[in-house]
C-alpha cells in the first residue's frame, strides 16, 4: 500500500477540482472587469489611468468604437450560440440512439440476463451481471457526452466574451491585450480540466453505490464516459471545422483574392460567419477534443488498473493514481498561469512566443516534481500489473518514469511544432521565400515541411511508448498519455488564446479601429497560429498514446493474446486501418471545398447584385452566409462521423476481434502522421503569409507588401492549409481515439458474437 | 509431382524469354522503318503512299520538319545518355561498396568460416557454409544491379528512338502515331520482362553448379538479385524523378506562368532538360522500378518455395512454378500486343483510352487461363508449405487462386486509377471545375481526390492478401504479387507509351509543326497521363504484395515466430516505419522544389539577359539548364537513398529483428497510401489542366481557354502535382520493397548479431 490514505485521496481530488473551477471564475471576473458596452461614466476609468503611458484614443471616439465592438461581439456570440444549439439538437438524437445501441449490444452479450457472473480477473469472486454493464455503460456514455458538450459550449461562451475585450485592451498596448486573451484561455482551460475531473470522480463514486466491490465491472462501465466524450468531440471538431473553414475559405477567395479587400473587412458578407466559425470550430471543437482525450486516457488507465493488483486488492488510493495526477496537474497549471499573468509582463510583440514557450516549460518542470511526489505517496512500492495474460511486477518509480516521459514527450512535440510553424525560424521563412516563384512552389514547400515535421514528434512518441510500455505495459502507456495531458489546463489556455486573438483582430478590423490596433492584434494572432499548432500537436501526441492505451485495454477485454501481423486477419485490418485516415480526410476536405464554393458564389452574388456594398455604403447580408456554413457543416459532418462510428462496429461484427485489432493499430500509426503533417503544413502556410504581411525583417520586406505576387501566392497556400489544419488534421486524432474507445466498450460483444463473415465462410 | 517434367520446364523458361526478346526486336524493327533524318529519296516513300487518305504536309516542308525533329531527338537522346552515364558512374561506386558491405555482414555471421553447416529446414542434411552465402549474395546483388541498370538504359534508348518517330507519324493521323508509341513501349516491356527472366534463370543455373543439392542456400543467395534490382531502381527513380521535375516545374513556372509561352516552346531554355527528364525519370526510372518488383517477387517466391516440400524434395518443375508463370505471361502479353497493333485500329482520339483499357482486360483474361494451365501441369496436386514454423497443406488449385487474385486485383487497381485520373470521368472534371474559384480550391479538391482514390485499391490489395495468405501463406502472397506482375510486358508497354507521347508532343512543338499535329500528340499525351498513373498503380499494388512476401520471407529467415503489435519493440517499429514515407517524401519534394527554384532563376536570367530570346531570334542556352537538373538530381538523390538503404541496417543492428519487422510492416501499410494518393492526385491535376486546354465539352469550354483564370489555377495544381506523381509517389513503392528485400538479405546477420541497443540497455 502507498503512504496516502483512502480518505485523503478521496478528498484531494474534489478539492483540487474545485480550486480549478474557482480559479477559472476568478480569471473570468478579471476579464469581465473590462467593460465592453458603456454602462456609465465609471466604465472608462481604467482606460484613462493608462492613457499617459500607452496612448488611448479620445473618449468620444472610444465610446463609438466600444459600442461597435459590443455590437460585433454580440453578433458573433449569437451566431455561435445558435449554431451550437442547432448542432446539439442533432447530437442529442445521435446520443440517444447510440446509447440505445450500446445498451442492446452489451446487453445481448449474455442475453440480457440479470444473473451475476464469475469475475474474469478477480478469480473465484462473483461480479455484477452483463446487463448492469450495459446499463451503466450507457449512462456513462451519456454523462461523457453531456460533459463534452458542456465543455465546448462553455469554451465558446468564454471566447466570445473575451474577443471584444481583447480588442479594446489592444488600444492600451500589446501586453494588456495579451493578458486578456491569455486569461480568457485560462478560464476555458481550468473549467474544462476541473470539470472533466469532477464529473468523472462523482460518476465513479455514484456507480460504486451499485457496484460495491466489483471494481472490474465498475471501471468497465466507466469506459463509456470516454466514448461519450470522444464521440461528441468528433462531431464538434468535424462540424465546427467545416463551418469555420467553409466561411474562412469562402471569405478569403472572394474578399482577398478577387476584391482585394483586407481580411475581416466588414464589407465582406462572409465575415461574421468566419468569426463565428473560429469559436465553434477552434474553440468549442478543440475543447471537446481535449476533454475527450483526457476522459479516455483516464478511463483507459482506470480500466487497466482495475484488473491489476491494486484493483483486485482494492487499494483505493493507488487505484485513484490517474485522477490524483490530474488533480496535481490543475494546481501546477494554476501556479504557471499566475506566473504568466502576474509575475512576467509582456511589453513587445517579440516577447509573446517566448512567453508561451516558457509557460510550457515551467508547467512541465513543476509537474515533474508533482508526479514524483504523487508516485511515491500514492503507489505501493511494488505491485503487479496485468500484461496480456501474464503478471508484470512494477515499482512505483517505474510509473514516475511513465508519466514523466509522456509529459516531456509532450513538451518536445510542442517545441518542435513551434519550430516548424512559427515564422521566427527558417522552415516557415523558407516556405515564405518559395512564394517568390508562385503558389505552386509554396504548396510544394509547405507539404514538404509538414511531412518533415512528423519526424521528431514520432520519435518522441515512440520513445515514450517504448519506455512506458516496457516499464508498465498498457498501464504505463495510459499513464504516459495522462502525463502528457496533466498540464492540459495550461495547454488549453495557450491553445484557446489563438482563436480569441484571431477574433479580436477581426473585431478591430470590423469596428474600423486604427491600423496600429490591427497590427497589435495581428501580432497576437501570428503567435496564436503557432500556439494553435502546438495545441494540435499536444492533442495528436496524446491521442496517439491514448489510442494505444485504449487499444491495449480493448485487447485485454476482448481476450486476445497476441496481435500477430503475420496472420491474414490482422494484416488486412492493419492495411485497411492505415487507409481510413485518407478516406476520412478525403471526405472532410471535399466537404470544406464544396461548402466554400457555395460560400464563394453567395459572396460574389452579394457583391455583384447589391450596389454600394464594395463602397461600404450598404451593409451586406451576413445571415445568408451564416446559414450556408450552418447547413453545410450539419449535413457534411454525417458521412465522416458515420465512417468513424460504424467502422469498428462493422469490422468487429463481421471480421472479429483480431481484424479489428489490426484495424486500430493501422489507423493509429497512419493517422498520427497524416494529422501532424496536416496541422503543421496549415500552420506554416498561415504564418508564412503573416510573415510577408508583417514585413518585420529585411527578407520579409523583399517578398511583400500585401498584394504583391509573393503575397498572393502565400494567400493561396494559406487557403489550402485551412481545411488541413482546422478540419481534417485535428479531426483525425479523434478518429484514432474514438475507434479505439468504441472497440473497448463493445469488446465483450465482438468477443462473443463477432467475426460473422469468417465463421460462415 | 506435377505433370510437367524437369527437362520440359528447363526448356520452357529460356524459350519463352527468347521469344519475348525476339518479339521486342521485331517491334523495334517496325518502329525503325519510320525514317527520321532523310538518308535518301526512298525514305519518304511510305509517307507518300498514305498521302491521299491522311493528308501529309508537302515534301519540302516535311523535309525541314523531319530534319528538325531528328535534331531535337538527337539532343534529347544525347542529354539522356550523358545523364545516365554520369548517374551510373555514381551508382557503380555505390554498387561496389554496398556489395562489399553485403559480403562483410553476411560473412561475419559465422565468422567467415568455410565449414558446411547443418541445414535449417532440410533437417539432417549438410548445407553450404555461410561464407558461400555471402559471396553468392554479393554476386547476385551485382547481377541484379547490372540488369536493372541495363533495363533502364535500354528503355531510355528505345524511348528516345521512338519519340520523333511518333511525332512524324502524327502527321498521318492519330492511329499511326498511337501504334508507333505503343510499339515502342512494347519493345521496352518485352525486353525488360524477358531479359529479367532470362538473367534470373541463367543465374540460378550457374549458382547451382556450386550449390548442387543445397537449394536452401541457393535461393537465399538469389535474393541478392532482388536487392540489386531494387536499389538501382531507387536511385533511378529518385534521381530521374528529381531531374525531370526540376526541369518541368522550372520550365512551367517561368514559361507558362510568367512569359505566357506554351509548354515545350523552343524559346524556353529548360525545354530540352524537361524532355530529357521524361526519358531518364519516367522511362529509365520506371523500367528499373518494375524490373525490381519483378525480380523481388520472383526471389521471394523462390526463397519461400525452397523451404517448402517441393524445395526439400527437389521437385524442379514445381520449384520453377514462379518462373514458368512469368514465361507464360510473356506469351500472353505477346498475343495481347499483336491484337492491339494488328487487329484493332485506332481512328479517333476517343478510342485511345478504351483501347488501352481493353489491353489490360485481354491480357488479364488470357493470363487467367494460362495460370490455370501452369498450376495444374506444374504443381503436385498437394504439397506442404512452410508457414512460420508450422506446415501448411496446399493444393494446386489454391495456388491458381493466389496468382489469379493478384492478377485481377491489379486489373481493379488499374481501372480505379483510370477512373480517378482520366478526364473522361467526373472526379477529374470536378477538380477542373474547382479551378473556377482559383488555385486553392483546385489544390484542396485534388488532394481530396488523391485521398479518396486510395480506398478501392486498398480493399483490392487487402482481399488479395487475405485470400492468398489464407490459402498458401507467404508463398501465396509472393505468387499473388507475381500474378499481378505476370502481364508486366503489357503494363510496361502501356506505361512507357505515356512519356513517349509526351516527348512526341514536345518535339512537335519545338519543331514548329502545325497546331493540328500538336493537338494529336496532346490527345495521345492526355491518355498517356492516365496510363502513367495506371502503371504507377500497378507498381504500387505489386510493391505492396511483394513487400509483404519479402517481409514474410525475412521473418522466416530471421527465425521470428510472431510479430506481435502488443510488444513495445514491435510497436515502436510500426509507428516509426509508418513515418518513413513522410520523411522520404519531405526530402524528395524539397529537393524538387529547391532544384526547380534554381532552374527558375536560370530561365529568368536567360530571358532577362539574352535579348532576342522571347522573340525567337536567338537560341537559348539549353546546356546550362541540363547541367542544373543533372547536378541537382545527383546531389539530392543521396539523402533519400541513404535513408532507405541505412534504415534497415541501423534498425536491425541496433534494435534487432522484431523492431525491424514492425518497421517493415509500418512502412508498408503507410507507404502504400501515400504513394497511391500522391500518384493519383498528380495525375488528376495534370489531366484537369489538359481537360481545360482541350475544351472538348461544353463544360470544359466554360473553364478555358488557355490563359484564362481557371486555366492558370489548373497550371498551379499541375505543377504541385509534378513532384508528387513523378518523384515522391513512385519512389515510395521502392522504399517499401527495398527495405524489405534488404532486411531479407541481411536477416542472418541481424538474427545473430542484431539488437545491440536492447542487449546493452
Amino acid at each position: 500500500m502507498g503512504l496516502m490514505s483512502e480518505a485523503f485521496s478521496q478528498t484531494l481530488i474534489p478539492v483540487c477540482a474545485l480550486i480549478g473551477i474557482l480559479f477559472a471564475l476568478v480569471q473570468w471576473f478579471l476579464v469581465s472587469r473590462i467593460r465592453v458596452a458603456s454602462s456609465g461614466p465609471d466604465s472608462y476609468e481604467d482606460q484613462l489611468i493608462e492613457e499617459d503611458d500607452e496612448q488611448v484614443e479620445g473618449i468620444d471616439s472610444a465610446e463609438v468604437v466600444n459600442k461597435k465592438c459590443a455590437e460585433i461581439q454580440n453578433a458573433i456570440s449569437v451566431g455561435a450560440t445558435s449554431f451550437l444549439f442547432t448542432e446539439y439538437k442533432y447530437l442529442g438524437i445521435f446520443m440517444f440512439v447510440f446509447g440505445v445501441i450500446i445498451f442492446i449490444f452489451l446487453g445481448s452479450v449474455k442475453g440480457f440476463s440479470t444473473k451475476s457472473e464469475p469475475c474474469t480477473y478477480n478469480e473465484g469472486n462473483l461480479c455484477k451481471p452483463a446487463l448492469a454493464n450495459a446499463i451503466f455503460s450507457t449512462i456513462a456514455f451519456w454523462l461523457g457526452s453531456l460533459t463534452s458538450v458542456l465543455s465546448g459550449f462553455l469554451g465558446m461562451k468564454i471566447a466570445t466574451f473575451a474577443n471584444a475585450r481583447t480588442t479594446l485592451e489592444a488600444r492600451k498596448g500589446i501586453g494588456k491585450a495579451f493578458i486578456t486573451a491569455f486569461r480568457s484561455g485560462a478560464v476555458m482551460g481550468f473549467l474544462l480540466a476541473a470539470n472533466g475531473l469532477l464529473v468523472l470522480y462523482v460518476t465513479i463514486n455514484l456507480f460504486k453505490l451499485y457496484y460495491e466491490d466489483d471494481w472490474e465491472g465498475l471501471y468497465e462501465s466507466i469506459t463509456g464516459y470516454g466514448l461519450g466524450g470522444s464521440s461528441m468531440a468528433l462531431f464538434g471538431r468535424v462540424g465546427g471545422g467545416i463551418y469555420t473553414k467553409a466561411a474562412d475559405v469562402g471569405a478569403d477567395l472572394v474578399g482577398k483574392v478577387e476584391k482585394n479587400i483586407p481580411e475581416d473587412d466588414p464589407r465582406n458578407p462572409a465575415v461574421i460567419a468566419d468569426n463565428v466559425g473560429d469559436n465553434v470550430g477552434d474553440i468549442a471543437g478543440m475543447g471537446s477534443d481535449l476533454f475527450g482525450s483526457y476522459a479516455e486516457s483516464s478511463c483507459a488507465a482506470l480500466f487497466v488498473a482495475s484488473i491489476s493488483s491494486f484493483g483486485i486488492h482494492h487499494d483505493y488510493a493507488a487505484m485513484s493514481y490517474p485522477l490524483i495526477i490530474s488533480s496535481v496537474g490543475i494546481i501546477v497549471c494554476l501556479i504557471t498561469t499566475v506566473i504568466a499573468t502576474d509575475v512576467v509582463e509582456i511589453k513587445t510583440v517579440s516577447e509573446i512566443e517566448p512567453s508561451l514557450k516558457r509557460q510550457l516549460l515551467i508547467s512541465t518542470v513543476l509537474m515533474t516534481v508533482g508526479i514524483a511526489g504523487v508516485s511515491f505517496l500514492v503507489l505501493p512500492s511494488k505491485f503487479t500489473l496485468f500484461d496480456f495474460g501474464t503478471d508484470k511486477v512494477v515499482k512505483n518509480w517505474h510509473l514516475f518514469f511513465c508519466v514523466s516521459i509522456g509529459l516531456w514527450a509532450g513538451l518536445v512535440i510542442g517545441y518542435v511544432t513551434e519550430y516548424y510553424t512559427s515564422n521566427a525560424y527558417s522552415p516557415v521563412q523558407d516556405v515564405a521565400d518559395s512564394c517568390r516563384t508562385g503558389a505552386a512552389t509554396n504548396v510544394i514547400f509547405g507539404l514538404a515541411l509538414g511531412y518533415k515535421s512528423v519526424i521528431i514528434p514520432i520519435f518522441a512518441i515512440a520513445i515514450a511508448i517504448y519506455v512506458s510500455f516496457s516499464l508498465a505495459a498498457m498501464y504505463g502507456i495510459a499513464m504516459s498519455a495522462l502525463g502528457m495531458l496533466s498540464t492540459i489546463a495550461t495547454g488549453l489556455a495557450i491553445d484557446a488564446y489563438g482563436p480569441i486573438s484571431d477574433n479580436a483582430g477581426g473585431i478591430a478590423e470590423m469596428a474600423g479601429m486604427s491600423h496600429r490596433i490591427r497590427e497589435r492584434t495581428d501580432a497576437l494572432d501570428a503567435a496564436g497560429n503557432t500556439t494553435a499548432a502546438i495545441g494540435k500537436g499536444f492533442a495528436i501526441g496524446s491521442a496517439a498514446l491514448v489510442s494505444l492505451a485504449l487499444f491495449g485495454a480493448y485487447v485485454s477485454r476482448a481476450g486476445i493474446k497476441t496481435v500477430d501481423v503475420l496472420t491474414p486477419k490482422v494484416f488486412i485490418g492493419l492495411i485497411v486501418g492505415a487507409m481510413l485516415p485518407y478516406w476520412f480526410s478525403a471526405m472532410t476536405m471535399k466537404s470544406v471545398g464544396s461548402a466554400a464554393l457555395k460560400m464563394v458564389e453567395e459572396v460574389r452574388r452579394q457583391f455583384n447584385t447589391m450596389p454600394g456594398l464594395i463602397e461600404g455604403t450598404r451593409k451586406p447580408d451576413y445571415a445568408t452566409c451564416v446559414k450556408i456554413s450552418t447547413d453545410a457543416s450539419l449535413k457534411e459532418m454525417i458521412p465522416p462521423g458515420a465512417l468513424v462510428m460504424l467502422t469498428p462496429l462493422i469490422a468487429g461484427t463481421l471480421f472479429g476481434v483480431e481484424t479489428l485489432a489490426g484495424l486500430l493499430a493501422g489507423s493509429l500509426v497512419s493517422g498520427v502522421q497524416v494529422a501532424i503533417s496536416a496541422s503543421n503544413t496549415g500552420g506554416a502556410w498561415d504564418n508564412a503569409k503573416k510573415y510577408i504581411e508583417a514585413g518585420a525583417s529585411e527578407h520579409a520586406r523583399t517578398l511583400g507588401p500585401k498584394g504583391s505576387d509573393a503575397h498572393k501566392a502565400a494567400v493561396i497556400g494559406d487557403t489550402v492549409g485551412d481545411p488541413l489544419k482546422d478540419t481534417s488534421g485535428p479531426s483525425l486524432n479523434i478518429l484514432i481515439k474514438l475507434m479505439a474507445v468504441e472497440s473497448l466498450v463493445f469488446a465483450p460483444f465482438f468477443a462473443s458474437h463477432g467475426g460473422l463473415l469468417f465463421k460462415y465462410l
